[in-house]
């Protein structure tokens, strides 16, 4: 279990709330909805807060059951016997003040020690990454045949569903499907919208593999279109991000690489977000590969590489590649192909 | 809008943040993933915090934007002018850390306001919501022909979801399908497990309709069964606190009358969780029927009564309905029949 890892490196006591990453943590998922959810990390001890309506076994951690009539705040203060508590940043804060008025003397704090230990893949879940990432591929390679001039953004995201309901764990998140002055909306969903003529396409979408998870953007087109130059400004901006990616550089270093190539063409004003995010067990986790990021690149993190140009009312562009990082660089898990723009007949 | 309403009601400033509380009060849902989202009511404004990523409109409400780069919560404690505020329980406790480290001498409280709004349908919710329950209903009536010896969960599981597909907005829920002693489990999920002759079959399903959900429980059995007893407490114990619900009445009362029916069968011990939970845009919502409720019924409130009997290794009953607070008493918005053990031959 990571947790044992994650003990030996957190000095003050660490609540952890977040199902995502208690499963990490100790390798159980729990949907609990509304109720209380917590692992509480302290000296030497784990301890697990859980309703009694989830059956959990676990020798190596204390499980602290309270029903639905019993209050685990009060549970969790009275075993909590320290000046500091360090919360995840998920923590609902209706939990978290309720705390507070129990102990309003102690210090509280996001804890970060998890999301460090979280972003550094160890040998297990780099091979779970890669595996995921070549699904990907595999199911990105079918995805031109799918375009054809009158399909329907919807249509085209319910095969690839199926695609992956087939060959993997499932997607990873909803597929994002946009034609033409659709797809200047970085996140927009699959509507009835039909394919036209000259259009171009962004397709962004990813699937898991034991649990982790793969996320990948290409850009097609249908026909000509007059798309070309922002195309080959985003692939470049891609290309110097990921060309920048090695142990020691920030995370903000990453970004500016991608935004200056953009920005040096003139569309600056038109790439609304930040370059990338880490991806693992969740299709978005820590770290944000963002300009104001404090973060430095480590051996065994994977991220996003995704530069776009979004132009309102007549498209998008955006390229996506996640990156490990390596000894002296990084491996990009996709391999399919982005070198030019893949134009269908 | 239902915040023009929301804003006259709340004496301090509230914070919201959780997605489907916005889209109550605005009428427009946005999936921002680990960025903030807030709509803060102070005095006669109402501000929505809006990540330049997502697109939108409204001229009733000031949209304060912020890119990637900028940080929100700084933006927020800049406009937020007043010593109190109150928050939405599910606030990430990262943005509330953040804020009060901004603002350290205010006064920082859970918002109880928005919950008791939310709580109170009006007559289009009402309708919405009959209509959901009616959906449930047709598709419930088809359940009895999917339930053949050897059929496995999650074959059930799937041909509901498709049902709800052709003839609803979707499921509201995963449906919970468990045979035999998997249904010991109150949240099992679906798994390849095969029904068998003689076993009773817990089926917990739901739909949406225009954004409304219905939720509905029964068993079933195939054959001959050794449940009838516990069938039987069960079902009086689901009349019993449907007979108890009406304005003035609270919602302890209501639990109460279910616990004791069954405790006094002398199943106590294994009816684990409260009788019920509110329900409306989300299927789960202010305020749980438990008996730790200080909350008293008032007219227009939805919400579940089903009681359970979960026995360790041999199996699980549990009927559940909606109900809908009126003058004087309440109406049932399920009419899928309860009354009798449903056999299958």
């Amino acid at each position: 279990m990571k947790v044992t890892h994650a003990l030996t490196l957190s000095r003050h006591p660490v609540l952890v709330s977040d199902p995502k990453m208690i499963q990490y943590l100790i390798g159980a998922h729990f949907e609990v909805g509304e109720r209380f959810l917590g692992l509480l990390l302290q000296r030497n001890e784990v301890r697990l807060f859980l309703n009694k309506l989830f059956p959990y076994e676990n020798d190596q951690i204390k499980i602290i059951r309270f029903s639905d009539e019993e209050d685990p705040i009060h549970m969790l203060a009275k075993v909590w016997d320290e000046d500091t508590l360090k919360v995840d940043h998920n923590l609902a804060s209706g939990f978290l003040l309720k705390l507070m008025r129990l102990k309003p003397l102690a210090d509280y704090h996001i804890d970060t020690t998890m999301d460090q230990i979280r972003s550094i893949k160890d040998d297990e879940e780099i091979n779970f990454m890669r595996e995921a990432s070549r699904l990907n591929d595999e199911v990105m390679s079918k995805v031109p045949d799918l375009l054809r001039v009158g399909v329907l953004e919807s249509e085209v995201a319910s095969k690839i569903v199926e695609l992956f309901n087939t060959s993997s764990d499932g997607i990873s998140f909803k597929p994002i499907i946009a034609f033409g002055d659709h797809a200047s909306d970085p996140h927009a969903n699959p509507t009835d919208r039909a394919l036209k003529a000259n259009e171009a396409i962004v397709v962004d979408m990813g699937c898991k593999y034991k649990g982790y998870c793969s996320d990948m953007t290409r850009t097609f087109f249908i026909g000509h279109n007059s798309m070309k130059e922002v195309y080959e400004t985003v692939y470049k901006a891609n290309m110097a991000a990921i060309k920048k990616v090695k142990p020691g550089v920030s995370l903000s270093d990453i970004d500016k690489a991608a935004r200056s190539v953009i920005e040096e063409a003139g569309y600056g004003q038109y790439f609304i977000h930040r370059t990338g995010h880490g991806i693992g067990s969740s299709v978005h986790e820590p770290y944000p590969v963002s300009s104001d990021s404090q973060i430095i690149c480590r051996e065994g993190m994977i991220f996003s590489i995704e530069p776009g140009i979004y132009l309102p009312g007549s498209g998008g562009i955006r390229i996506e590649d996640l990156v490990l990082v390596t000894k002296d660089g990084c491996d990009v898990l996709n391999a399919y192909p982005k070198d030019q723009e893949i134009i269908i007949p």
